[in-house]
């Protein structure tokens, strides 16, 4: 209990407020983690006398911060009215149901129900215990499953010592707009308790200030350890390294080895393979832990390491990480400086991590949508961000309506052309984005080559000929049954085959060009390539009506 | 050299054909696995023979298929002018110029390039060498690359010891047609050479019977294996899993350990981490390597192990063996029976994998493309499968077309309107899809639940709205300027601003329904969405012209 003892000293901050006036003051703010630490410096009777003074609702929200260890200390100082009272709120704080954990567990839309409707009727204390049995990611989801006003009520029951790790699983948007809502003093203690690559992440994603001040927090050993790691662009093998490979040299003897690990007593996390390096640290080969411990205690280092297990040069891109990982069924593997000296190793888990994350941006990109954007951002902030792309489909579409606007005498003419017409804008878009998403996905895999271009492209443009026949076929008879005019369903039809041509055409270019021009294809590709099948697709079944048909 | 000596008994098979007729038939066929492997089996004197009694085409096509090793012994049977126009051919199968390997290693495209100009002059050696020094994913990667003539030329070249693992990179269907490509006798040779769950991936995409007879050729222990690995479905714990994890009693100590371990001599690859059991064979706790040797000798393993590992149950879906990867920054995890005893484990490149696949049939299946389809298939093949998702689309644009047509009168009484009609649409459409994406992904990454769905419509209205105003704004302002009227700027605004709302409603419900009927939302979703974004903009637009401008 010695650890709860109240500081009986009272403290004054930098503007010489007390702590009571502190304390209101952090719960006013929303600051209930800079609250709950206040309150625990302070004696029980100071707290008790802060309750009977405050106004009920005040009340209520700081006895929501006050620790269930804290609050039998408190009780004897309050009347009983007030402590009968307060403790009927806490007893509230387990669920009347006996509900077992297993079953809590089962679905997080529980937690999300239970949560909001603890929030909704005030209980903090009731979210800080949901919360506290959360896993750290699982508790990221739910902030990000959160509008941005109760997400912040949330995150302020976060124990600090948790908070920096629930930072890493959360996007971009969300984590800082998170991190800055804590106190710099709870920031930097979060982080201490992370492992270096992810505070690595976590000073990258922050303002370049608030992470300098983070990283030069740390202490002197573990900040020359950030530094270089931090020295890599965040998606080179050097970014996604952690800087605790342990060493061992090629020629001692496993004896020798097993000596010295157990005097380290503890390996990093996630440690599946010792690095060898010579006696200048350039690095030889992987030993596994599983060949250590099957090997006989006189046999040499340098006879069972894996010579197989390449260092990954620090600059490396992440594709490359991901290539060798994939190629070597790799759990871990050693970065390596330019000397060839091991600086760090990479694990699996962050690898997949970066590579599923690609492919989600390639996902939103595609819709001009940002993968790390909160989807409860302010409806302000999203609509601005989505009125760009509406603002670049509007370039598109008018493009369109000029094109029709060249016809309008035609139309005049027959009105069943305008009625037809979205026909052949819709056949080539559909068709269009289908060889789109195929080029767009065979580049990323390695499928689509500089070697096999010309035959992807005459494939494409036999498959958009034989559904282009079959598909005009069908369209112009429908039209021909509608509209009882054999010309008008010849155009149709003509125009149908001329644009599913051009479709696949322009799916196999487009994505090629923008690739070379350095412009990501899936972010860009799929706007131009419906302006190029709507224009397309107007002009020729316009155009040939207005010649063949008038 | 004893292995490559020739077996002198001439062989015939089931038909009762020469070794001869044999070895011309397979080369006759493209089977050239084959025939170097009765080529193997052949006297040098005879192969001599062979070689100065065929045609030009066809002894080049044999020599191609011929050992180094053999070579030199065939070589003093035939005349001089035969035997230096062969080696001739023969030294060209090294590069001209003297590349490193690491040159050659710097980029796929020279290995698709190099490849398949090898196949167009028919040094198939060439291509063998080539293929010999390349990892077997990236032989997979090359095999996808390359139309499917070429493909089968390169893949009868990959050697049978490598050829079980360059199948298990394949997307299913090339993976199937090359096991189909390959005898039952070298399909089974090749999968020998496969870690049991590679095995098990293979069994299960090949067709029914083949897969039971690659089953019972293996031998009894592993078919005990396997077949507990087969009850699985695929996307189970059950089916991720490998049955060689390694137990270990908790109640023994860490020297004791460390003997047993010795005495297998060899851990399967990437374990990380041995499976605590107790006597009876139930899952107590993993205990990692790093743990074990760093641990004093005397220890006891129950003191060691991490109870905080839980085992997985066999039955468990991939996205919870995922997410409990994910929230225990775990590489490897046991797997658990019914009665919680171990039967496997799982590691984290197979659970990254399939998670990688999964986002990428999103990806796919938005376009309606088949994420498994060989992008090289015959354009017949192809076309058959994409002319079903135009099929549907058609449904759409006619849906579209009807709606215009109701309309009839309004447009020839104001042609402008088909001028403008298909901008409603077009916005309507981007706004749309741009929620869906948005919904689609949250409902898989767990931001969007029963517990936010109200939050999140508000959120798309909100943004719709502030939007929707905007461009309507701008539109109706832009058509003004283009056809100067008034009435005409007002009614495209309104239809504009009408047609973005509904686009968020069905933006956000369609994935919700969608998933509430079983069906995957990515799949159908964008088609669906088309269809209400055209035909609200449609009837909008040309609905409010009718009404107040005629």
């Amino acid at each position: 209990m010695s650890s709860t003892d109240p500081d009986d000293r009272p403290t004054q901050d930098l503007l010489g407020r007390t702590d009571s006036e502190q304390i209101i003051q952090a719960l006013d703010s929303g600051k209930n983690k800079r609250a709950r630490k206040l309150l625990r410096r302070m004696h029980p009777a100071k707290i008790a006398a802060m309750l009977e003074m405050l106004e009920a609702e005040q009340r209520l929200a700081l006895w929501q911060q006050i620790d269930a260890a804290q609050e039998e200390r408190i009780l004897p100082h309050l009347n009983r009215r007030l402590s009968g009272q307060l403790l009927g709120d806490s007893a509230d704080a387990q669920p009347a149901r006996p509900e077992t954990e297993q079953e809590e567990e089962k679905s997080e839309l529980n937690h999300l129900e239970a949560i909001r409707q603890a929030l909704s009727l005030k209980k903090l204390k009731r979210v800080g215990k949901i919360l506290h049995r959360m896993h750290p990611a699982k508790v990221a989801g739910l902030l990000e499953a959160l509008p941005p006003e109760e997400r912040l009520s949330v995150w302020s029951m976060v124990e600090t010592e948790r908070a920096g790790k629930v930072l890493t699983y959360l996007h971009d948007e969300i984590r800082i707009a998170l991190a800055l809502e804590l106190d710099l003093e709870e920031l930097i203690a979060s982080a201490e308790h992370l492992e270096l690559d992810d505070r690595v992440d976590l000073i990258q994603t922050l303002p370049a200030a608030l992470g300098a001040k983070l990283l030069y927090a740390s202490s002197a050993g573990q900040r020359a350890q950030l530094e270089s790691m931090l020295s890599y662009p965040e998606d080179s093998a050097g970014g996604l390294m952690n800087a605790d490979a342990i060493q061992v040299r090629a020629d001692v003897r496993v004896s020798t080895v097993l000596r010295y690990l157990r005097l380290l007593e503890k390996l990093p996390p996630q440690t599946d393979m010792l690095m060898v390096v010579d006696r200048k640290g350039h690095y030889q080969g992987a030993l596994h832990l599983s060949a250590l411990v099957t090997a006989d205690l006189g046999r040499a280092v340098a006879e069972l390491m894996d010579r197989n297990i390449v260092g990954i040069a620090a600059s490396a891109s992440d594709s490359e990480v991901d290539r060798l990982f994939k190629e070597l069924d790799l759990l871990s593997a050693p970065v390596v400086d330019e000397h060839n000296r091991v600086i760090g190793r990479i694990t699996l888990d962050d690898v997949a991590d970066l590579m599923r994350e690609d492919t989600e941006r390639t996902l939103m990109q595609m819709a001009g949508l940002d993968d790390e954007a909160d989807i409860f951002a302010p409806v302000m902030v999203s609509s601005r961000r989505r009125a760009v792309w509406l603002g670049i489909n509007l370039i598109t579409a008018f493009s369109a309506a000029w094109v029709i606007g060249l016809f309008q005498a035609t139309l005049e003419q027959l009105v069943a052309l305008a009625v037809l017409m979205p026909i052949v804008a819709s056949m080539g878009g559909i068709a269009g984005s289908q060889t789109l998403t195929l080029v767009i996905r065979g580049l990323a895999l390695g499928q689509v080559q500089k070697g096999n271009l010309r035959i992807l492209l005459n494939r494409e443009l036999g498959v958009s000929i034989l559904n282009g026949v079959l598909w005009a076929l069908v369209i112009a008879l429908l039209a021909v049954a509608w509209f009882d005019h054999w010309g008008l369903g010849a155009v149709l039809g003509s125009a149908i085959l001329i644009n599913l041509l051009c479709a696949a055409l322009a799916g196999w270019g487009i994505p090629l060009l923008l690739e070379r021009m350095g412009i990501d294809p899936a972010l860009a590709g799929s706007v131009i390539l419906t302006t190029v099948t709507d224009i397309v697709g107007f002009f020729a079944f316009l155009g040939l009506a207005s010649i063949l048909l008038l």
